[in-house]
């Protein structure tokens, strides 16, 4: 057994769009290590159900908090970083008893993935593979039947935090776009959606390819919050119908 | 057996990164069709050998040029109009007599796929199933080892195509940015990118998780044209080493 962290990216949700390579490490990793947050289970560790091996070590690294403490406040940085080192350290001295590790992921690793902050604390210094997941995005664009891009279209992946005046200046300058973290900002989605002409095109999937999986134009959604998992897709001209 | 036009995403290139969902679809459906270019295998039916049912019929879609005709020819776009719709006959005629089928595609089907085409003619008027897949973009980018997005980044996705002046003006937008379609803009894209401060953390990856990768700083790519699987990739600022 040779020590290696496997940095394994899951798919959107649905247990079927993991890889045959993520299924196959999976299935052999003595120490399996995710992500959840306060009082859940954990998405990804919720993907692998029934799918480890009987005897494996299980390493669940809770955040300390999720939307409690605004990203600008300096705490959140410094707690957030602290929480990292811990996760890394659990990590690493396995990887020095020479056990081979397995990381769970959502979607793909290396697109806004927490597991990306602990490869950049360990893959300098440790043997890491990362298996590239399909992303959330891909499942959402799927499910909703939007082809996204054609010939030269640009895609511009954006996060709703964004104030509106950068918003709407990056929408402006692509064909398609995929609206990430929707949370409270949908009212702003929408105006600036509509700003950029987007917004009768654009639709709303909320737990793309999971259970209670949701698709409606955005036009039809109703006010108020929208759900961790959901995003606002824009299909380049082509795909709109 | 219920007649369904299956859309397949089969990952970046390596076999065993094809989803175990795309697997199992693949290994029973008795009509298998792709798109390859004059010839060649196609690289979608290279990425399935050995995988097919013995008996399936295969249906290879040739493409009446590549890049021997210019996009803006107004030949192109009526060629490659009456290509698809003859691809698209042949699949509803077998759709029509009851016949499951497979359309095979490179990386994630909505993602710049030829498939789309197929889709956009028959998607309203048969059952369709669309497959995620791990886009190429994402084995690129796991392959190099390059966490692309952090936090609140914008990533881009551009064609290189794109005029100079287009290129700069969006790249000066997003935090992280993929250049697909590198070909003979291999010189262009390295002025634009060192005019958007870029080019310092930019990677070069030709056929990232396939026999014959080749993955280097873009600042140590010889000049020259770049093969079909190629692209150039700018991780965000706290992805650059």
């Amino acid at each position: 057994m040779t020590a290696k962290l496997f940095i394994l990216g899951l798919g959107p949700g649905d247990p079927e769009l993991m890889t045959v390579k993520a299924a196959r490490i999976l299935g052999s990793a003595p120490v399996v290590a995710f992500f959840a947050k306060r009082g859940r289970i954990g998405h990804a560790r919720s993907i692998v159900d029934g799918q480890l091996r009987e005897d494996a070590e299980e390493l669940r690294f809770e955040y300390p908090f999720t939307t409690e403490l605004p990203v600008e406040d300096p705490r959140y940085l410094a707690e957030m970083g602290a929480f990292y080192d811990d996760c890394a350290e659990q990590l690493a001295a396995r990887l020095r008893a020479g056990q081979k590790i397995a990381l769970l992921c959502e979607g793909d690793p290396f697109l806004y993935g927490s597991a990306m902050y602990l490869f950049d604390r360990l893959g300098a210094e440790h043997a890491t593979e990362v298996v590239p997941g399909v992303a959330g995005m891909s499942g959402c664009w799927s499910r909703a039947g939007r082809p996204m891009t054609h010939g030269d279209d640009v895609l511009s992946v954006l996060p709703a935090t964004l104030d509106e005046a950068r918003l709407l200046e990056r929408l402006q300058l692509c064909d398609a776009a995929v609206i990430m973290k929707v949370g409270r900002h949908l009212p702003k989605i929408c105006r600036v959606l509509r700003g950029a002409g987007m917004f009768e095109r654009a639709f709303y999937v909320e737990r793309g390819t999971m259970a209670g999986e949701r698709i409606l134009r955005l036009s039809e959604r109703e006010e108020g919050t929208a759900p961790y998992f959901s995003m606002v897709l824009v299909p380049g001209r082509q795909g709109a119908r």
